[in-house]
């Protein structure tokens, strides 16, 4: 079997129609987009002759999967039908039977899948599964924008690691706060609106001791466009445990872990008190949570997507550490002079030839602001 | 008579014919754009029916005005045609004898002109000759776009100052160059290239005594898409004349003028042994040339588009003085780290209420770079 994650299966060449209906599917599988942690989003529509019988999506891990929220849409009308999905259907028994089993018993002719399943108890097993069963088989239609849908999913279950953002808004200058630590705001509604749609797609929010302790932010996704939502949960770095028990964090819906290097049994104690989780992680060569340990402990921790919050300090590690694969700019259009505060705290480069470069993969108004989002340029 | 720059006269409308000889006149009149300084770029086409049997732009002051290059080419084909002119036909006695008058003696039967002539001395006066000598007339066709052309020239007759740009080049952190001062190079070639055609269309460019005695710049515009360049003319902000007469600046074609606000007669006469202009403007409150009065010396000097290319001290002053009505930003996607040093020296902001306002007028890639154009958002 292809290790490879979206094989073009047999050969297999798609119509119009094949892709106007994967097309659908993805859609679909959008809705899942703020609730189905830690599973992937994945859509499904069930079709006869040209007309789409069935529909569904992933709504939350333990519900229905989408292909069996298709057929059930389908009503009996599944048998001899083509049936689009946007991942490849489980073949494990999982905290639901096999997807594979149901499209079999329905008797579907013909299942198209965007890409493989990267579960590596799945990994190609439900598409083969289909195949001997007389099902015809083809995988690897829109595969990018699938798999885009779910880079968090994806990156876990092929390395273990979540997918990172982190999230900067910015003056024209590069500032991020004045020399006071006022921010408020330095973007305008629209990106804050952005910001809020980010932190919902998002798995957990994380931030450090000095944004906590400055800014006490409630870290809860507030998206405008949300009619069902799972609260991320939030993460504060905390080195010696100084976090509020009465911050906001710890009051908020959801899961709140402390990860710390400190083993203060009081303070920790009193955090608990409060609900929180606390984790003590491998110290950097400061002292602090090591940055890189920390992302891998959120793999452990089944985080599909991670997005940073944080200030310069962080940010400087994050980046040193080259463990994030997205950064997301907002630049707001204002300028606060070279006295506030700055993006990066970085060690003095030696020479221009050092500087961490990135690359600029999308770029675009929100509002009277740019988003920047950019990636490694390695 | 409207004192409007560019009435719709005669209650005038344009056919989808007139709008394409009218583009081709405009895009004859940027071949102008290095070379036309201090006078406008223009482009002109002579159409009998729907053939172009004429066409021609300036190319540079004491030369013939579009029009008149126009007819030439045309070669006696003019009688009964209609030309077509991105900016009002003179009525005066300049340089060259009056456009209107040798259109009339063409025997021309139309005039589409984009805008009226901004300079007092013409003001409609020429669209009026024509309109006596029975030819018909009408203006502001494409009137946005013949302005865009000629922002420098229309500013400056309208106020007597020029148009000012500032060009910043930083990386993702806001940054222009290490602590050492080292900033070679931040953005990559497209954006370098960028800068040469921003210089090359400028009338002047203008730094400051800090960029001068760190990096020795050329300010020499060195475009790859020009057949015919006027170097624009080198401004030095010079308060105390440390200016080295060993510069750069002061070996290349062209003006070379250092703008002072001391009187050191030595000083002053080895600048001027190495062929540069001396003057003095008044002080800011803090000694140096005050940048308001900078721009409209530049104004009176007939520049029409001011380039600055300076460092944070400058644009800082330049910022609060509210005198650039562009800046020109090259955002490479690395980062310099917060010891690296900032875009603008404000004075620390009281409060985020009190920060300058810009807004984002243009966003586009260059290369691997993003370039804005911000405006004042007043």
């Amino acid at each position: 079997m292809s290790s490879s994650i979206f094989p073009l299966s047999d050969g297999a060449s798609w119509s119009p129609e094949d892709h106007c209906f994967m097309a659908h599917a993805l859609r679909l599988a959008e809705k899942g987009m703020y609730t189905t942690d830690p599973n992937p989003r994945v859509g499904s529509v069930v079709v006869q002759g040209n007309e789409v019988v069935g529909a569904g999506w992933h709504q939350r891990a333990g519900g229905p999967h989408a292909e069996i929220a298709a057929l059930r849409d389908a009503r009996g009308r599944a048998a001899g039908a083509t049936v689009y999905v946007t991942l490849e259907p489980c073949s494990h028994h999982g905290r639901t039977p096999p997807c594979a089993d149901a499209l079999i018993e329905a008797g579907v002719h013909r299942v198209v899948a965007a890409m493989q399943d990267p579960n590596p108890r799945v990994a190609g097993q439900g598409l083969e599964r289909l195949r001997r069963a007389g099902i015809e088989v083809s995988c690897g239609l829109l595969a990018r924008e699938a798999e885009r849908l779910n880079q968090g999913f994806v990156k876990r279950m092929r390395l273990g690691l979540p997918f990172v953002r982190s999230k900067l808004a910015m003056s024209l200058d590069g500032r991020t706060a004045l020399a006071s630590g006022d921010s408020k705001w330095i973007t305008g509604d629209a990106a804050r609106r952005d910001v809020h749609r980010l932190r919902a797609r998002s798995s957990v929010i994380v931030t450090g001791i000095g944004t906590l302790r400055a800014d006490d932010p409630f870290l809860t996704a507030r998206p405008n466009d949300a009619t069902e939502l799972e609260q991320p949960a939030r993460v504060i770095l905390d080195s010696r445990l100084r976090s509020p028990p009465n911050a906001r964090v710890f009051q908020q819906p959801g899961r709140t872990l402390v990860l710390t290097t400190a083993s203060d049994p009081r303070a920790r104690q009193a955090l608990l008190d409060v609900g929180a989780e606390v984790l003590e992680v491998e110290p950097d060569g400061a002292g602090r949570p090591d940055v890189a340990a920390v992302v891998r402990l959120l793999g452990r921790l089944e985080f599909n997507e991670v997005l940073f919050e944080a200030g310069a300090s962080l940010n400087g590690a994050l980046l040193s550490a080259g463990v994030v694969d997205e950064w997301v700019v907002y630049l707001a259009p204002c300028v606060l002079g070279d006295e506030a505060r700055g993006l990066f705290r970085l060690p003095g480069l030696a020479g221009m030839a050092d500087r961490p470069e990135l690359a600029i993969v999308d770029a675009r108004r929100v509002g009277s602001d740019m988003r920047l989002i950019l990636r490694s340029s390695g």
